[in-house]
């Protein structure tokens, strides 16, 4: 496996991880499997898109690898039906899971890709957030739910912005950049599984 | 009429009917003018902008003739009292119909810009869904309604994407590029006027 | 000061007017740390990020000047313990003074900024009025409040869109382009408080 490759299959991780959640919600909301073809793509696809808007690369790597297309089309329409005959229901935390894995993964990637790209720290920190968060945020928003990232109260964006720095700190080693990446990436999806399962709260804002 | 007028006159047609959606909407929800003609702008040159991002075509086409722009204000504010002054009211369903031309007209001329500019047909495609669907989805967001493309049970994005995959078949027949656009166009705008009228609906998904 | 130092210094006023009608509204609804600090990023820096995206002019300036990112993040961390400690409550229109301010200054930054990079009159309006609109429009979605430049009857956008004409017909005077720009912000800004404090509305739509 090379290097190249490493960080396509990274990628492609983060998508399906993305995807699944957007599958869980969508037909949770008993969306039709149009919608969750479309809910699942844009939870997919869409920090990874801006990301790469805000850099200005192109193409994007779901024209360039258009595979990952026609997979998400197939495993929106067949999914559905495979969780039906198994007589798998989803409780309102399920989704939680794959996002954890999407969140991490994409944080991790984003913030390496524009480090790549010749952006500073604090501004491929900033575009890891923006890739790990804006697609689970669009996909809460189109099932109509207030987005977990701003609302839950859970540690969500804040894991996506220090696991970067995780990133920016590794790549001044001397390890293998993957390495960086991987590491950083395990350890996100780690604090974000233990936040989910033992229900850690940032401290809530109030006035009085 | 040369060929590049055309296409310039079947976007504008476009243009015109995704307007004329936002306005009724607007003007149903008692928007104050500056919001009608927001609204308006919003559905009209919402889906075509997000394509020329992606795609990273610049001048955007409204901005390459701004006369759209001018005329979008000029109609935005005459026609609610045109609607009034003549005793046109407009039900619930009124805006379907506009709807659904934008919908055809943009996803066969998204579809056909893609192409154009090389992407794969299933890219082709997929920017045709987005060229048809984000105006009408921002429209429904700004005023508060769940967007139409993901909740309403009826074939929408679908038509716009099938339609876009008979676009790419045609594209490789030895007619005028100008005729597959218009009769995939056409098909589109009939099969969701068709869709509308009789209450077709997409099975939802259903766990149980 | 030179020139360029004084747009800067100008869009700085405008970033840290948005982040702090950010910093309020999401304190008063509650939000955790980490969502003041996100809902201020994404009320300051939506809208000029939106125009950079669409003039295609790279680095943003959020990327150029790093410094901002940093400002912003100790100030979102800061501001509310300062709040608490000195008994500051805000009301529902504590937001609408800063709001304002950002208003004039991104509509009148905006509008100059394109007309720099050769857009016509029209679409350098627009510009600006995307400029300062797009961040408190993104502000009010994300903390659950219909967008207020739609729905508050209250002249907003036409303000931001009257301005940038205002910054158009001085740039033909043979005055110094900031004193165009400058005068432009503080009549919009002056308005804008004039409309709020008044209750200003502007005529909403009804069909009956």
């Amino acid at each position: 496996m090379t290097l190249a490759n490493f960080f396509v299959y990274l990628e492609a991780l983060g998508v399906i991880a993305f995807a699944l959640s957007g599958i869980i919600e969508a037909a949770r909301k008993h969306f039709d499997l149009v919608g969750v073809v479309m809910v699942a793509a844009i939870a997919a696809f869409g920090g990874g898109t801006l990301r790469d808007v805000l850099l200005d690369r192109r193409p994007f790597f779901w024209a360039e690898q258009e595979f990952w297309l026609w997979a998400l089309i197939a495993v929106g329409l067949v999914l559905p039906f495979f969780f039906k005959a198994n007589h798998i229901e989803f409780t309102e935390k399920a989704m939680l899971i794959p996002d954890a894995f999407g969140l991490g993964i994409f944080a991790a990637g984003g913030t390496h890709i524009a480090l790549q790209t010749g952006a500073t720290p604090m501004v491929a920190v900033v575009m890891g957030v923006i890739t790990a968060t804006v697609g689970g945020v669009l996909r809460d928003v189109l099932v109509n739910e207030v987005p977990r990232a701003f609302h839950d109260h859970q540690p969500y964006a804040v894991i996506a912005f220090a696991g970067g720095w995780l990133v920016v700190l590794l790549s001044y080693l001397q390890t293998p950049e993957y390495l960086d990446v991987l590491a950083a990436a395990v350890v996100m999806v780690a604090v974000r599984l233990l936040a989910v399962k033992f229900g850690w709260e940032l401290k809530r804002w109030r006035f009085l």
